[in-house]
């Protein structure tokens, strides 16, 4: 790694805000030369596919700010902490945003949404063994619960009618492992 | 979508970088009540799955810093204009980055990475027929270009070894297609 590494030279904070940091930071390039890099720190993020047993996905239906539009996603939410167990994470924003709980959990590994500009980790998880319940959404936070076939959703993530990053991964990666 | 929509009602400009542009929005939810909402602008950008006749995908090691790991990626980069024919600027990173171009271009849709706080929305390619030439990465580029397997690299997005998200969906996709 060492040929490829780049080394911090100055790091100026631009941001502290709820969500993200931002910082300037100036790096040294394994050529010797010197580089701004603008860095977007995030506390890291956890995802669930939860699967129903006659296979159906709990979906969430959400207006994302940023882009102006309601798009369809699976559950999702930040850490509480940056030490928080993910998996915790993951039975809380399953359990706020849809009401349901899950016997069964699956790590489907981590990934990085924006690693060229940001730190965000994402954790996800399959959860099957589903038990319905009541929803507990955050204060500011507005969403519509459906369930999808996995198999519907597959063929839309084929399809390019799923614009979400995670839950593109988390579908083929379901119906890769389920059907 | 009504019912889910946030309304601007105060932007602030907090930083505009050469990649990132940050904001501090005030909206107004569903409910009346006000919210802060953090949002990156991003110009946009590509990530091109190439894969060769005999099954293998030109890939890169690249250092990220924000994760300070050297990670497996496609090639991918920046929109030059926010105008810019998202095919041409495919084919421009795959021919600065790794050498090659390809006779045959494929669609394989577009995806936010972090739609909750940027805007950010990445077009993905499958290029095929390829022919090798000289890479040109830009002066603050550094990176390895490697041939792997398309069948190994589906293994790998399976079992959680390829961190980065444009990667996982762009071989999981490719890899239904062809395999």
């Amino acid at each position: 790694m060492s040929e490829l590494k780049e080394i911090k030279n100055v790091s100026e904070d631009i941001f502290k805000g709820k969500i993200l940091h931002l910082q300037l930071d100036m790096v040294e390039l394994p050529n010797g030369h010197l580089a701004h890099r603008e860095v977007i720190r995030h506390i890291g993020a956890v995802c669930v596919i939860p699967v129903t047993d006659d296979g159906k996905v709990i979906m969430e239906r959400q207006y994302r700010y940023p882009i102006d539009e309601v798009i369809w996603e699976i559950p999702a939410g930040k850490l509480d902490r940056p030490d928080e167990d993910p998996l915790e994470a993951a039975k809380r924003e399953l359990r706020e945003e849809t009401g349901y709980s899950a016997d069964d959990w699956q790590e489907l590994g981590t990934f990085y949404p924006a690693a060229a500009y940001c730190d965000e980790k994402i954790h996800m998880y399959l959860a099957r063994g589903l038990r319905s319940g009541e929803s507990h959404p955050d204060d500011d936070e507005f969403l519509e619960v459906s369930l999808v076939p996995l198999k519907e959703l597959a063929e839309k993530v084929m399809a390019g009618e799923i614009p979400d990053a995670k839950t593109q991964v988390a579908v083929l990666k379901a119906a890769k492992l389920l059907m």
